[in-house]
Order: structure tokens, then C-alpha cells, then sequence
């Protein structure tokens, strides 16, 4: 390729000899003031080797998850005041070190703690990218390069669900708590339009049912579409998580008997605790039965249609006239990155637009179905696309591929480790389908202990020590959290490529190391 | 400072005579992969150098705004598709490349098309270092930095809005149309806690007024929220585009009247075609005496309160009960970054909190009251604070005053130079509040011309074609729209510290060379 010779011109001066004292000059000097040129490049090159080091030591297994403080000292250990004077370039710099002494190491190998881990350089790259464009998705006219991207990584997307000929509608939104919304938003909508303009005062009491493992944002939605969470109602899982399709059926009865209507059921195709998949077909056929917009959350388990091997746990998603997926989870895309999928094409832009004709003039020079802006809530709207389309073109679906296979080949090598191993008992029995892992560390003192109420208070207590423990060593990080009548108890997760096995086995060794006195 | 050896002999490595070949490998060379720091040093550098050509362009007025092809033409330009197999670095950059070769250069000081321009190099460092920390707002367990600098962050901000101590509530959201709906959700749940869990059903009728000018999304949000855009009236502006407070006070009694329960006024401060700022003092009386909730949409004029020359316009604002704040617009804070506050703490949380145990574990070892993610719509949530935060580090409340005030006196320039010349008509008379300038150039043929349907339907047609020739030859871009009975002008606005008089000269004798024709 041809590299600028004067950007490295520029670099070369930027790095010379003057360059130290350039750096205690004042913001004013950087672009776009008058020769900006010099300072700006020499200034961005400091913060990007500040960057380049965090980079290198977060993959560093020698180098600590987390250096933890407690929020009163943190905000004491340094000053974070805003005030009315500049500082300098130098103190800037400083700013920017310090913040990231404190940050926890999200790319670690050893940090497990949320279903997003890990750091991929093509996804980090693509996000400098992006915000060196700086731009917003509203209109082609303003982001023609990404608003084409949307559309073909969405209809790609919408391929690997089934959908024929990837037809169909959808959008990146800021997470999957706000797709899940729109999802809700939308069956309202097509099933009755004159909600936009009437609202909920006009229209039948609806209900919507979901699993009683499901994400919460189903019922936050619920709240703020003015549908309300009693309205939510709370399919049981059997002893794996997954919602018992009979038990819908006998809901959606119910509720239709006491003049409810029911308009959507979120099934989850891999749960926020357990990873699991509820029965996609049974439910496509209850909604088919009973007409109801069928939506999948897959916010987790999308990314499972990358692997030839495990998307058959989605089955059935195909005839889901909307779905969650989050790449940003387990495709390990930076965050964040979620889409909405909407297998009617054009629903969306009825629900939602309102014409402002600031923005959508109908007498512009170019093809007016490229301004996809009016189909969101939001009117601004960030790029989130550009770092999975990178990602994409960098791996391919197969490098995807393999990175999920790997995820879930690991933690099924930690299933098949801890399950029989003294001081662990499991959730729930039988392989992990998804790569959460739940299980409880007994320490030794609870070991022989009747399982009464007072062993269950005891054990309550453990996890949360040994977390506190991890953060404060710094090794590692992993969830937990009580689920119904379950004390509390690790969730493992794994969707960052990074890790392997010496990497599981650490956990394993942490937990005893900091759990065996309890 | 100390820099790190480490790093700069691995750049000088990176930057050796075998670089060139690095270039060549695959993606799976990169980190994580086992000795890839110098793979993935030169790849990040490679990438951070077409990155800084292009913002050192974006600044070079001998460059192009755009270069714009048709949506049909830049698919086919390049293969955009996403396939099974990976890509080389080498290709990898040649994406980048070609991505932002069809950009719109939004830094540039001559792109003037949105209520965001320009590229701030401390906030595009700082949303670097954002990308490289990858996480989430949820808890501070995960974010411990961000919480904190969003917690003084919003403080100063409130501080600014006149709410005495700072204190309150607030968040950054994805966008100023998320923000207003947040304010009209916390208004409703406000008045009626019960709606939470009940729905829009168990409630009375509500409506919401704002002004005609107002921003479309206080309609989407209604939609949305189950309350409908009928709910939602629209209050009569002066010839500024102001709201009038009789005609609310009129509209407010005859909702009354009718049974319906007014619950929100969503006044603005600085609308978006006119950038008028409605009398908020007024309007504040007015929502007193009925016990309405008050919100201020400051999305595009709560810059102001930066500067001590033009914050009285948004006089009356401390008494708002909520405030939305873009610093992403008129502060020139890189995309995205909008806030909502509220002045009565607590209320965010109990409207939205959904007790993730998952999440919001109450066993933690730490001060839970900055696990701050339950008052959020959202689940995950991007950092979009440390931009605004290093930037105002970096220039302090002085440096954002200057560069508003600035721009602000770039619009009154403007105005003078066009007010009285030959060929343009103003759409409203008198000195910009803001920086929105609003005219209509009349091509030499329209001059003479009787005021009448044929003249009108001749201009209508002046502004697209003007715009669209800009954007073919990529010199300049500005916003035109119709509003109410005006056809379509031409909508100027200044956010873009970069631009000077020449620019603004520029423009005019841009517009004068490309449509003297018409």
C-alpha cells in the first residue's frame, strides 16, 4: 500500500528532540489551531503508547485483573475535580495513566466476571476507527459508509438466523436491554397501530409472557411502555432453566380468559445465570397457535449461530419475528454492539417514525430508503456497527466459529473438572449448553455439615467472601448471585478468547486458595 | 513522566525492516495469540497512522467535506460483504482505507450539516482510551473510574444548571431523544408511582405539551411510552419560534377541562431549526400553578450555561425538574455524549430499578450506592463521560466558554453579513440567540418576481439543489428544511470550534456560485 509520506514526515518531527517540551504546552496548540499539526500528532502518539502498554499488559497473566480500591479512596487517591482552568497536555496525559492504574482489565484472560470479556484488537481498532469518523447514523448523507455497512451485516445476520435471503428489518441499538424494548414496542404496534397516536388508554389490556429466568429488561420494558410489570407474567424453567412450554400454554388460557390479550412472548435462547435455551419449536408453535409475536432474546446465545456445532441449540429461531443478539457478548466485539432483528421489513418505520423534516427532506438527490434513522427511538445514533463488520471481515464466520467453539470447549472442561471434585456441587446437573457454569465451593468447615439452615446461611456467606477476596488479590473476577431459592453461587462465564485452560484451572486453585478457611 | 521501556522497544521493534511482512499474517497473529505484541503493536500503529492522516486532513480546507458517491455506486466501489473465510491485516487496512476515503469528514470547518461538528483531538484521545477500557456502567465493581467521574461529572453539570450544591440525579444516555423520554417517564412514574407496575390503565388519561418547534422525539417518546403522540399538544410559538406561555396556560386548562391530567411540559432551550429558547421563567410559573413537571430540552442550547456572556437565555432552567444536556453539540464533545438531570434524587432509581440480583448483588463488599446501573433503561451502558470529562479537564469551563462564545459570535457575523444583502431573505428577523441562522437565497431569476404560488414553488426547489451540488463537489455541507408554511431554507448552524470568518465568507459565495443559475 502507499503510505502518506507526510503523515510519517510529521511523525518523524513529532518525535524528535522537541518533542518533551511540546508536550507541557496547552490544549490550544493541538488541532484545529493554526500548525496544529506537529503538537496534535505528538500528543495523540503519547496517549496511543499509554493505550499500546494497557493493551500488552491486559493480556499479561503476570499482571493484576484489578487493582481495587474502595470508592472513598479512590476519590481521594487523586484529584477528579472539573474546574475552570485548562491543564496542560502533560497533566492530560497524566489523567489519562491514572485512569487506567484504576480500570479493571476487561480483556484479561482471568476476568470472567460478566458475559462481555476480552479484547480484540480488529474490534479496537474499528472502534478508533469510529471515532475518528465521528459521525451519527441518522442519515446515508452523513454516514454513507456505515449506514451500507448496517445494512449488510444486519441482512447477514439475519441469513444465520434463517430468515430467506436475509429479508427482513432491523438496527443496532445501545444494548440489549433497549432491543428487547423494541421488540415489545414493535408487536404492540402490529398489533394495534393505533397505539402511536392513541396510546395504551385506547387498546385491550395486553400481556406478555416470559421465562422466570429471563432478563429482567423484559419487565423494564414492560414498565416503561406503559404496560406495566404485573403484566409481565413469569413462565416457570425446569430444573435447567428453560421455560416449559405446557405451562405457557396454560398462561397464555388463563389470561385470555380474564380478557387479557396476550401480544408477545420473549423466550430466551440463553439465559443471563444459567445459559440456558428454552424450547424455541414448542414455543414457535404456541405463538402460531395463539398469533402472538414470538421474539427471541439471544442477547447471550446469538452468538451460538456462528458455530456449526452448537447453533442447533437456537432451533427454531427462525420462526421468531424478532430476535436479540448482542455481538458485543459472545462474539467479543467491543461494547457495544446489539441488533434487533425484525423478520417483517418495514415495521419499524411505522412504528416509530415522525417525518422531521429537518432531518428526512423527501426532495434529496440521493435514494431515500438509505436514511434509516426514523425507524429508531433514538434520534442521534452512535456507529456501533463498523467493529463487528471489521471484526467479521477480519475472522470470517469461521474465525467466529472457532473462537465459540473454544468458549465452550472450555467450560465444559470446567464442568467436567469441578463436577465430581470435593468442595464443588453443581446448580444443576448435566453439561453446560451454554458456557455459564453455576456451582457452589464448599469450604471444608461446611463439607460434613447437615444441609440445614444453618449450613444454607453459612454457605449464603461464601461467595461473596471469596469475590471480595478476588477483587482485592486482584487475580481474577467472576460472578454470583442467589436465583430463587439457591443461595448464592458462581456464575462462570467464558466468551473471551483469551482464556485456557491453565486459565481455569487459576480459578479453580483462587477459589480454594481464598475460600478454604471459611 | 516515566514511559514505559517496555513499549517503545517494542515499537521499535514493530517498526523494524520485518514489519512489512508482519502486515502480510493473519488476524490470528494478533493478541491474544502467544508472542503477538509485536504483530499487534505494528498493526494498531499502522491503523493509528491512516487514522491521524485523516484527522489532519479533516482539517485542511484544500480538502474535500465529501466525497460522495450514490448508494448504488458505493456498493459497488469496494466488496462490502462479509464472507466465511478471513481476511489479512494488509486487507484489514485497506478496509479502513476505504472506509474513511467515503466519509464525511465532520471535523471538517467547513461541514456545517448537523447540531454536531468538529472533532475535539482530547475528546477522540479519550474515547481511545474508552475503546481500550471496554466496559460498562453497570456497577462499580466493573467501571469503578467512570462511576466516579460520572458522579462528578453530572454533579458540575447540575451545578451549572443552578441547582444548588450540585445536587440531584442524573445519567448519560444514548441521545438527546432518550434523555427527553427519560424526563417524560420519571414525570409520569412522578405523579403516578402505581404506573410502574399497573400500566397506563390503571392511570388517568395524561398529556404532555411542548411547543410546535419542539424536537420530534417528545412524540416518540410518547408513542413509546404508551401514552400516544395525540396526548402530546403542541403549544403555539412567536415569529422566533418561542413558545407562548398564554397559549400554553390556555391549552393546559382546556386538557383540564376534558379530564385529562397534564403531567409534563417539555419546554426548549434552543430549538433545532431556529435555535429559539423558549421563556423558561414563564413557563416555569406556569408549571408551578399547576403542579406540572418541568422539563427543559437543552439538547442544543445547554452549552450556553458554559458561558457567562449568553447563559441568561436559558434563565429560569434551576427551576426545571429535569434537563436534557448534549455536550456532544454545542460543547463539541465527540459522539455520543448526552445527559439527563433531575433535580429530585432517588426518583430515576425507583422508576426503573428492576433488582438484578445478578448484577446488584446486596452482599458486596463496597459502598452500593455507586452501583448506579439500576436507574437506568438500559442494561449495559457505554462509558460516554470520559470524553466530556478529559475535555473539560483539558480546557476547563473557560476553554468551553471561549470556543462557544466563538461560535456563537461566527452566527452574528453571518447574520450581518446576509441581513441586507442582495439575493437572501432572513426567516425570522433579528440577531440570532443561537447559532442557528435561518435564510432563503434567492437566485437572480426568483428576485423580481411577484410573492407569489410560483415564485414559492420555485424556491422550494433552491435549497435541495444548491445542497445537492455541494455534496457533489464536496466543498461544504449545510442543512436545509421546510417548517410550517416556509419553504424549504437554508438552516446554518455553528458547533465547530475550526471554523473561522473565511469559512463562513466561503459559504456564502459557495451558495452564490452554485445556485446564481436557478
Amino acid at each position: 500500500h502507499k503510505r502518506c509520506q507526510s503523515v510519517c514526515a510529521l511523525r518523524d518531527r513529532a518525535a524528535s528532540p522537541q518533542k518533551k517540551a511540546l508536550n507541557y504546552q496547552q490544549v490550544t496548540y493541538l488541532l484545529p489551531a493554526c500548525n496544529g499539526e506537529i503538537t496534535t500528532m505528538s500528543f495523540l502518539q503519547d496517549i496511543v503508547d499509554i493505550l499500546l502498554q494497557y493493551v500488552v499488559k491486559s493480556f499479561d497473566r503476570t499482571t493484576k485483573v484489578i487493582d481495587f480500591h474502595y470508592p472513598n479512596e479512590l476519590l481521594q487517591e487523586y484529584n477528579w475535580e472539573l474546574a475552570d482552568q485548562p491543564q496542560t497536555l502533560e497533566e492530560i496525559l497524566l489523567n489519562c495513566r491514572t485512569t487506567l492504574k484504576y480500570a479493571i482489565k476487561t480483556g484479561h484472560p482471568r476476568y470472567f466476571n460478566q458475559l462481555s470479556t476480552g479484547l480484540d484488537m480488529v474490534g479496537l481498532a474499528a472502534d478508533w476507527l469510529t471515532s475518528a469518523a465521528n459521525t451519527n447514523m441518522f442519515t446515508y448523507e452523513i454516514a454513507p459508509v456505515f449506514v451500507l455497512l448496517e445494512y449488510v451485516t444486519l441482512r447477514k445476520m439475519r441469513e444465520m438466523v434463517g430468515w430467506p435471503g436475509g429479508c427482513g428489518d432491523g438496527i443496532f441499538s445501545p444494548g440489549g436491554a433497549i432491543s428487547n424494548m423494541y421488540a415489545m414496542l414493535i408487536a404492540r404496534f402490529k398489533m394495534f397501530p393505533e397505539v402511536k397516536e392513541k396510546g395504551m388508554a385506547a387498546i385491550p389490556r395486553l400481556v406478555a409472557f416470559t421465562s422466570e429466568h429471563s432478563h429482567f429488561s423484559v419487565k423494564k420494558g414492560a414498565a416503561a411502555l406503559g404496560i406495566g410489570t404485573d403484566s409481565v407474567i413469569l413462565i416457570r424453567c425446569d430444573e435447567r432453566g428453560k421455560m416449559i412450554p405446557s405451562d405457557l400454554e396454560r398462561r397464555i388460557l388463563e389470561a385470555k380468559q380474564k380478557g387479557f390479550v396476550p401480544f408477545l412472548v420473549s423466550a430466551t435462547a440463553g439465559t443471563t445465570v444459567y445459559g440456558a435455551f428454552d424450547p424455541l419449536i414448542a414455543i414457535a408453535d404456541i405463538c402460531k397457535k395463539y398469533k402472538i409475536w414470538m421474539h427471541v432474546d439471544g442477547a447471550w446465545g446469538g452468538g451460538l449461530l456462528m458455530s456449526r456445532k452448537h447453533k442447533w441449540k437456537l432451533n427454531g429461531v427462525e420462526r421468531a419475528n424478532s430476535v436479540t443478539w448482542n455481538p458485543h457478548k459472545m462474539m467479543g466485539v467491543p461494547l457495544q454492539c446489539s441488533a434487533l432483528l425484525v423478520r417483517e421489513e418495514g415495521l419499524m418505520q411505522s412504528c416509530n417514525q415522525m417525518h422531521a423534516s429537518y432531518l428526512f427532506q423527501q426532495d434529496k438527490h440521493y435514494d431515500l430508503s438509505y436514511d434509516t434513522g426514523d425507524k429508531a427511538l433514538q434520534c442521534g445514533r452512535h456507529v456501533d456497527v463498523f467493529k463487528l463488520w471489521l471484526m467479521w471481515r477480519a475472522k470470517g464466520t469461521t474465525g467466529f466459529e472457532a473462537q465459540i467453539d473454544k468458549c465452550l470447549e472450555l467450560a465444559e472442561y470446567l464442568y467436567n473438572k469441578i463436577k465430581n471434585r470435593e468442595g464443588y456441587e453443581m446448580v444443576f446437573d448435566g453439561k453446560p449448553q451454554h458456557t455459564n457454569v453455576c456451582f457452589w465451593y464448599i469450604p471444608p468447615s461446611l463439607r460434613s455439615m447437615e444441609d440445614n439452615e444453618e449450613r444454607m446461611s453459612r454457605l449464603m456467606k461464601v461467595a461473596p467472601v471469596i469475590k471480595a477476596r478476588m477483587m482485592e488479590y486482584g487475580t481474577t473476577m467472576v460472578s454470583y448471585q442467589p436465583l430463587g431459592d439457591k443461595v448464592n453461587f458462581f456464575r462462570m462465564v467464558i466468551s473471551n478468547p483469551a482464556a485456557t485452560h491453565q486459565d481455569i484451572d487459576f480459578l479453580i486453585d483462587e477459589i480454594e486458595r481464598l475460600g478454604q478457611d471459611l
